[in-house]
């Protein structure tokens, strides 16, 4: 089966061509608009809004994992560069792949900030951004494909993958990942939640094995599928951090926005991607030595 | 105000057109391709889908009402043709209309085919049909720009509304209009569900009040709301259409799939609604006695 990958140049992208090399996979294609590093498969580059790369792309393929999009703060900032990115791309994509199959990587930004309770797998979506809501109009139109029989696949809702690289990413929820590379450095952080703040995470690796596994699974469904991820409370998550790095540096100094944005997820279940096969990292010392390894 | 109504030739827009005049309503701009008879307001004809034509109709107006539509039937025969009326034409129009104010016709279509229980405000949308999913999406797009304080307005989801016109109309709910054409002429009808199927159902002159209504409300909401409708059992409907017309060729033929998408709907609340000054029809008599009067 040949392989295209969108993003493959970015941080989830990068740790996805790892893991299709250690699988020894031939037949992939990545795609993006430029590459830092030589990767270990062929390259397609360019605008991925240019809808004749993208169909250059779906031409080369049986099967494609969307990856690339415009992170949440950038697409809050500019809504029509989200909609070209975050909506147009997935559109054309779906259109383009018709009778193959399309694997969507999406996120739990579909949810919104008011979740209570425990989100599970009839949850419904209300985004609370421009990002969740283009993401969850892509889900949409996904699920309509599936449902006319056009397209199989899977629409993956990711949760926060730590840890992306330092400095600025675009993504709201960018200081959790800077934690991972303040404890490494012994650096002073300022954590803008509270110890009791609750997160879901999942490492890069973690994540790019369960997309692999969407793209060479004959799995297809029509609704999104909310992924697995560790409910993590900032408290353990910086102790967890203690015991393998330098927390001395850090201080609690919490934002509500932050808070109600990004530090207030109740617990998770997924019986439906647990079905499929896909996983959580096992515990947060797990989570913490996969990450600190991956740095 | 200076108000613009799309989709004002169609049969909604006719009974918006009456209820406006009835109302002395004056600044009042019809637009749709084409219309049959002289309207009581100036008109702009021309392709909906022409963004430019769009454009005229909101620099012409403070508030729109966009009815225009590509309806359930046509629109999961032609997908792209539904794209092009039923999502890019509400994106243009969201953008167009920023600062002032938006009303979007939606429907219950949101909801799908697997209602139960009871259906209020809480209950999330899966489309089951590509108007469905197109219609959800152009919600979302609405809710946010309300919540980026772009735009003010309501998205309205409508019920079933008779009577249409008879002949195909591409609704695929068209059985629901035609009872009441043969009704009044004692002609023979082999209704497609049983008795106890059940249906939500609007006269076209409630629904028209209801969004004369929220056209010149000051009201602002970001989340979708579901417009009031009757809850009716068809063998009510077929006994009410008894009392004032001739149904006594009529036959009860029930086709699996027509009770499934238009008539397995549970009972519905709308505190929303309510709360914001939108009614349903008093009860089956009265819906009946109104649209026979329409007729």
């Amino acid at each position: 089966m040949r392989l295209a990958i969108t993003g493959a140049a970015g941080f989830v992208g990068q740790a996805i061509v790892r893991e299709l090399a250690a699988r020894r996979q031939a037949d992939v294609l990545l795609v993006d608009r430029a590459f830092a590093a030589t990767p270990p498969y062929p390259v397609l580059t360019g605008d991925l809004a240019d809808p004749a790369l993208l169909r250059r792309a779906s031409d080369a393929c049986d099967a494609l994992l969307h990856l690339a999009a415009l992170p949440g703060g950038a697409a809050e900032r500019d809504p029509a560069a989200s909609r070209a990115v975050n909506l147009d791309v997935p559109f054309t994509l779906i259109e383009a792949m018709q009778g193959k199959r399309l694997v969507l990587a999406g996120s739990i930004a579909v949810f919104g900030d008011t979740l209570s309770g425990v989100v599970d797998d009839a949850t419904p979506s209300r985004p609370a951004s421009t990002y969740g809501t283009h993401k969850a109009m892509a889900e949409l139109a996904f699920a309509d494909s599936v449902r006319r029989g056009a397209i199989a696949g899977l629409a993956l809702r990711l949760p926060g993958i730590v840890a992306r690289p330092a400095g600025g990413t675009g993504f709201g929820s960018a200081f959790v990942s800077e934690i991972f590379h303040a404890a490494r450095a012994g650096a002073p952080f300022a954590v803008p939640v509270a110890p009791g703040a609750t997160l879901w995470l999942a490492s890069a690796r973690t994540t790019a094995r369960n997309l692999v596994t969407a793209l060479l699974s004959p799995a297809t469904e029509a609704a999104a599928v909310t992924l697995p991820a560790l409910h993590v409370a900032m408290g353990d998550l910086v102790a967890a951090l203690g015991r393998r790095g330098d927390v001395s540096r850090f201080t609690f100094d919490e934002d509500a926005a932050t808070r109600r944005a990004f530090g207030s997820y109740p617990p998770l279940r997924t019986p439906r991607a647990d079905a499929l096969g896909f996983a959580a990292d096992p515990d947060i010392d797990a989570l913490v030595g996969t990450v600190l390894a991956d740095l």
